[in-house]
């Protein structure tokens, strides 16, 4: 795309012609101004098929703040809308709506609160709470989801991969599987959920981690091609990074000529006074030829070399490599806890395309209007019933049980305060005849997960670092019961609704379906 | 992410870490400017789990010459790659190295060939062939893999979706479940290979194509929690929109009020000398729900307006839906062929994510160097056959049958002219026994399917209009055998090397494997 078209591509018209088409109908009925707000939620954890995950990282918020305070409404963009016709050939936006989009087309006006980036969520809370006015709150819809939902998907698939990894290194190597651009998203959601480091150069910059990478078999093709041969390859890497040697053993034959190869170079830097730093293996039996490499390693004296593994990998066949390793390293008179230990895991496709869900399945859904200075809770009915909304401004707080185990996240009206109920009624979203009751006795803290991040366009707090955010998550993880983050057939965390929430939104489905 | 973020992480530094090492290691051997050849294909067809592609359609192209036209070695960039260190804390790019960027860290000398955007591409032939200098050669494989991979990837499953839909109009309305910034190149992939228009604004004006859309659930809600009605928000759209009336019919229930609903505001538009558009379906029975609503429809005048389906399609859903309604259309006395006739597909996730196989599998790898002014062909063998590779330059060429239909994919050495072959000995890439022939009389014509897009940086062809790109799609496809189409367990289509290039990749395969 030239810069031009980007310009328009990624500024306030990055979009779905369904935000404009009903904001005009809001200019035109004088609702376009009326303080709205929208929860934005998903409904389901991700499902990869074969198992599933039970909690998710949430992610993605600084860069849509960040492209909240870029967009708006610039006289190129008028012109686009305005070019537009119906059928007839008529201008499908009048003048007096452009006027206004001109005067008022940016998220000045917009307040917003927020669950932080880094921590534990789950489906039907509210993880962005949007105060507006209608219109804007309308065309804030798409590129919100569109910021929000993937990071949120690729920080739980890295979560799920940093636990399969069990202490071992996460490198992110997905940027030639994803989707464009988007790929710098997901190297930051995957930095964010559980990856150590990405290869992505631009990107590691920006937020601040080195990127990570080794070489790939192109180096050892041109040495071949020229004459030479892999160990030509090997040496002349080392020659270039001699403390940060680390060698792509499988472009011959991984076990005959890759690793004996990879020794010979190792011997003589270590002649040299440099020790050399590890292998990759990125093709055949990963276990297999994990267990035979570092046998040969440690035959030789570099029993304390990485051993980079990469070719599609995700959580699961990362688990199934280390019970293999398990299973047969002690066959081959190798430790297999040792092995693990050294173990690294790139991982791009399965990683930057949540492999099994490729998306995950936020919405944003109006539960509030404000009419002559009154919050009035909006309802969708849905046939069906987990489809139908949590109405109106909620309060939103996580529980902790004695032993300080997040125990439930609670949605309580605003007014609400949990702290003061006894006993705690914990109403099941959909199901009538669903609750369980807590003490307070029985209950450690309660924690309000929102947080104020814009009010009225200006960021009400700092932007938290890379590194807190992932503390939080680490935070979040010790915290949550270990049956919930197991990769299969996870425990269904509880998310509950307060006894006078139930009943409002109980009153308002019986108003919504009373004919009229 | 801000805009001089957005800079780095979007500029020549848009790659991963190992190309920058290995660059440095040419450098290094004085083998950064050697001539080199790469080639760009894919291995396998998309494979669905339930359903398999047998052909993909090629896209994204133009996007990559703009990314390759802008991207260069800025000052920041380079004070990046001086900021990274080894593990011992020195530099890990050296000066001279960076120099040599500075000076030279662009793609202006690089010669690019491709097969055009629209055209119907099978694996294992190459889809782009850049030669330039090894070292930027090397950068841009990771940039190249990114934004042709996943738009190849996207025009194929659009295609799909087209072919599916029977000549009902598909809508792309992806962009809030794609990775981030990444839903533009889906959206344009779609439009090559399929979608008739897209929801997302900025993209379609970017593409010249009017963005398509009517109005979301929570328009209705909004009236609803002012104290209206559904109705109230309906006629509230018709007299914004008399000539473009869409309505969403399934927020409070499709059959008792969406659709009655929608009729008396039609009704109200028809008194006006208005015609009405059609409905839009969001959730149920989409095949069920369509024929009660075109029932109700019909009854009262209307059998015309269009029916838009949408939630979670993608080509089999649409199939069954199909299926189901001339099955079960013809019970309640509505015509199945007129009602499929009128119906519109609205596609988001299950497009934008291409629903079972997220990433296409395109590699680059090195074929060729030059040395001495002569080109040296290179190999990487592997111990999967599939995945060793065709050697050299070469020619790349699609034969034609007697009826005008393709018949194979033949790659040849660069020489070869496969017009003066008779026999044309066809061998299969990988199996020494797998051969046919064809007799020149049996080929109506031979095409060669790479044409020189950039000679050292210089754009050599003029760049195709998107609809001459669905055009060439169109025409591909209609020279495409019927079984090859199928959505399920298609004909494998045939990809043959010509006997030379057999012959050579052999020895090359022979040479490597001699011990030295």
């Amino acid at each position: 795309m030239k810069p031009d078209a980007e310009a328009t591509a990624e500024g306030i018209l990055y979009t779905d012609e369904y935000q404009f088409t009903m904001a005009q109908v809001y200019f035109r009925m004088g609702l376009h101004e009326t303080p709205a707000q929208f929860d934005h939620f998903f409904r389901q954890y991700p499902d990869y098929g074969a198992h599933q995950a039970g909690y998710c990282i949430n992610a993605g918020l600084e860069w849509l703040l960040d492209w909240m305070g870029q967009a708006r409404m610039r006289v190129e963009d008028l012109e686009h809308l305005r070019s537009q016709t119906d059928r007839r050939g008529q201008r499908l936006f009048d003048e007096a709506f452009l006027r206004w989009l001109q005067a008022h087309g940016s998220f000045d006006s917009i307040s917003l609160a927020a669950i932080p980036e880094g921590r534990v969520v789950h489906p039907n809370v509210p993880l962005t709470v949007v105060r507006g006015p209608l219109a804007l709150a309308q065309i804030l819809e798409t590129p919100l989801l569109n910021l929000l939902n993937y990071q949120t998907l690729i920080a739980t698939k890295a979560s799920r991969i940093h636990i399969s990894a069990r202490g071992g290194t996460v490198l992110e190597f997905g940027m030639r599987r994803g989707q464009s651009t988007g790929v710098n998203a997901g190297g930051r959601a995957a930095l964010i959920g559980g990856a150590d480091f990405s290869s992505n150069v631009g990107l590691s910059h920006v937020l601040g981690y080195p990127p990570k990478g080794t070489h790939a078999h192109s180096l050892v093709q041109v040495f071949m091609a020229m004459g030479g041969s892999e160990l030509d390859a090997f040496q002349a890497y080392a020659d270039t990074y001699p403390d940060d040697c680390l060698l792509l053993v499988d472009t011959i034959s991984t076990l005959e000529s890759g690793v004996p190869n990879a020794i010979k170079v190792f011997e003589a830097l270590r002649r040299q006074g440099h020790e050399p730093v590890g292998i990759r293996l990125d093709s055949g039996d990963l276990a297999y030829l994990s267990i035979q490499a570092a046998k040969q390693l440690d035959a030789a004296g570099f029993d304390n070399v990485s051993i980079v593994l990469s070719n599609n990998l995700d959580e699961l066949i990362i688990w199934q490599i280390i019970t293999q390793i398990q299973d047969e390293a002690p066959r081959y008179g190798v430790e297999p806890d040792r092995l693990i230990q050294r173990l690294v895991y790139g991982v791009g496709t399965g990683l930057i395309t949540s492999r099994g869900q490729a998306a995950l399945d936020g919405v944003y859904k109006l539960v509030a209007v404000c009419q002559d200075d009154d919050w009035v809770p909006a309802i969708k009915v849905s046939e069906t019933p987990e489809k139908t909304l949590n109405p109106g401004h909620k309060g939103v707080w996580r529980l902790y049980d004695q032993r300080g185990r997040a125990t439930t996240d609670l949605l309580t009206l605003q007014a609400e305060d949990p702290r003061q109920m006894d006993p705690l009624v914990l109403h099941h979203p959909v199901a009538p005849t669903r609750f369980r009751s807590l003490r307070q006795a029985e209950v450690s803290a309660a924690e309000p997960l929102l947080q104020d991040v814009l009010v009225e366009g200006r960021l009400a707090v700092d932007q938290p670092s890379l590194e807190a955010m992932r503390a939080l998550r680490e935070a979040d993880l010790n915290r949550l019961d270990p049956g919930v983050k197991r990769l299969m057939n996870p425990h269904i965390y509880h998310v509950s609704l307060s006894e006078k929430l139930w009943r409002q939104k109980q009153a308002l489905i019986a108003a919504a379906q009373r004919p009229r």
